[in-house]
């Protein structure tokens, strides 16, 4: 008998016949004797109706105004569910962020939780009573609605795992759990019943997005255990926690992230002077561009080359800029290449093996595939290679590292 | 300057492109200098959206949950009208019934009213911003939210309006006033400039549904003046207020109503005993029936004749029940006739005047209009007649008590 919190997002709740089908999912671990907080998102296609009607109103929506319009989704979604739940004859209470008390700080559609007030679902769960409530969104000091941006309702069951110390928080979404790599292009990728939070994080922000970075996060600070499954399918899914020292044989690499949505600049004969990299890279972000990877190599006749990539859509933009520093820095020459992808092995047992880095390169030189960047982190090594070796990349990488087999090439 | 409480209902925020109208409403009232408190509805359809999807989950959804979902309603509208107003430079903010504080009973999906807190708004009207309050909506002294009922809109607008003690109280509607009697039967109708609550309760009552009863009787409880008007074109409406002293020449008559939603029956040779009403009446209400007329004639024989009215759609049960109920009485027969029709004349100037009954009943006469039942009250007299000739009665009445000029026939 545990204390569990389950997140069902918008494509588990996107009909009532699924809003059926969560409640019986939820009322067998009920039966189990489990306590249960379930956290909805809304009904898929809901958010983008509201925030439809607020586009056809005014180019840029008044935030304080868009999440008392936009928490309302959520708001649907809880209703229904304790509806369902009730006529199942479990008994079920919904609460909006507000009625919970999801205390955030005032910043409308991107706001952060502060504290919980778990009281209320105590009692709740005290009674025997499911207790609903709405994802993403919460209340501030002063009693507005706020919401916490796409993608806060894992945030919030996480949250409320943390304050009620859950003994799991599950994550219902549309895969069965953490891939070795994207099974799309390995077919031998394998689930993987156990991961890292350091490693998912690493994984989420690589781009596989099964969880919102955010989420595994607060998980990871407070300790929380998060278990990916899958809504549809019946399976445990993949448990992320703390690094686990009970497991003797810790596989080096966990898996492959990869993703094509960057493109890459590069600014060669720049003088090497201090603040160089300062007078580059400042007039990027100032136009609100985020940098993603960057090297500087050091060059011949104190001249430097500077390297960074950036998402494909912001390119256009990022190379007018990077023109202009180029004329005012005297650069020898500005380039840019959208026909890149970046590729990284991530895992925590990297830290205690040496020659990873070499293994990777290894494989990928086997394969004739050219490495044009290299970025490392204490458990990620990424290369950005020519966006049509992708798929090659992976695949080699994947068998390089064993990681069909349960347990890896430890 | 003024404090103004403005109503508008579904229709009237039926589409983004209504709400923005409602906004320039608003903004050229504001423009004059006035303080304004908005009251909305659910955008039209949006309610009954909501109970499908209710209904898809369960037969008699949990009443706590049904006011969690169909509060989400008006909650859009307000999201949307302060945005609405923001953009045309017309300083706004939102706020739910719970945000507001209309506490409420705990009588989920038909709540009553307690109690506002009319501080927050205040604030802001003093801060020069219009207050945009979701109708039909409150909260419990739990917590929960709570709805007033179908055209709960109303009420929440004239429980504002008292609380901040507001000099009017508007409710924008889709006809432009109250008529001394429905302009598509007597075409020679006129909008009139004032009513008084009983006037008003009295045409409510009999089908006039221009404004929720319950709203007139709580505008009347506190004295609140309320003000129909038309969202869609210009004009005063009709102000309904106290019983003005002031007017010297009261019109007798202020209008007609009328209904074709009863049905008659009829027991007759009931023993003439103490007791035999109820014994009658009982076993309807009972069974749910609500009754509307009812007269009793004094017969022969130490018999009586008993009529009574009800809704037509309670017509067949109650005609079983009586059925029963004759042969318990050992009454003679029991009669039923669902081809009947109410007129009434509805006027506080009655109450001062003779022979208002006589020169009803004698209009009809001229016409060879044959009276059924009658039924007075202080400032009503109401007749059941043969349903063909309803049109004929009313356009009658209209014209015998001059309810075409101004004034009447006072």
């Amino acid at each position: 008998m545990a204390l569990l919190v389950q997140k069902f997002g918008g494509t588990s709740v996107g009909t009532t016949e699924r809003i059926e089908a969560v409640a019986d999912k939820v009322c067998r671990f009920r039966a189990l004797g489990h306590d249960i907080v379930v956290v909805v998102s809304a009904m898929s296609g809901e958010t983008n109706r509201l925030i439809a009607l607020a586009d056809a109103i005014m180019e840029q929506p008044v935030p304080r105004e868009m999440d008392v319009l936009i928490s309302t989704g959520e708001q649907v979604t809880i209703a229904l569910l304790s509806m369902a739940l009730q006529k199942r004859g479990c008994d079920a209470r919904s609460y909006t962020g507000s009625q919970v008390r999801i205390l955030t700080d005032r910043s409308h559609t991107k706001a952060r939780i502060r504290q919980i007030d778990e009281q209320r679902m105590r009692e709740d769960l005290s009674a025997g009573r499911v207790v609903v409530v709405a994802g993403f969104q919460g209340v501030d000091d002063l009693g507005n609605i706020t919401t916490l941006g796409r993608g806060g309702s894992d945030t919030t069951a996480v949250a409320l795992a943390a304050a009620l110390k859950a003994d799991e928080c599950q994550i219902y979404t549309d895969v069965d759990g953490v891939y070795t790599t994207d099974p799309r292009v390995v077919d031998s990728a394998r689930r993987l019943d156990r991961i890292t939070f350091e490693e998912m994080i690493e994984m989420a922000s690589l781009g596989s997005k099964v969880l919102q970075i955010r989420a595994v996060e607060f998980a990871g600070k407070y300790n929380v255990p998060l278990r990916v499954l899958s809504s549809f399918q019946e399976g445990d899914g993949t448990l992320i926690t703390l690094e686990d020292n009970t497991v003797m044989e810790q596989p080096v690499v966990s898996g492959i992230a990869f993703n094509r949505d960057e493109a890459k600049l590069t600014i060669s004969g720049v003088p090497d002077t201090p603040g160089s990299a300062l007078r580059i890279l400042k007039p990027i972000s100032s136009a609100n561009i985020e940098v993603d990877m960057i090297v500087q190599n050091v060059g011949a006749d104190n001249r430097t080359d500077f390297t960074f990539t950036v998402h494909r859509n912001d390119f256009r933009r990022a190379q007018e800029v990077l023109e202009q520093v180029g004329r005012d820095l005297g650069a020898r020459e500005v380039n840019g290449d959208t026909k890149i992808a970046k590729v990284s092995i991530v895992g925590v047992g990297m830290r205690s093996h040496a020659g990873v880095a070499t293994q990777m390169f290894e494989a990928l030189s086997n394969e004739g595939i050219n490495i044009q960047m290299i970025s490392t982190s204490e458990i990620k090594i990424s290369v950005v290679i020519n966006e049509k070796y992708l798929e090659l990349a992976v695949r080699a990488l994947h068998s390089a590292f064993d990681l069909h087999r349960p347990g890896g090439e430890a």
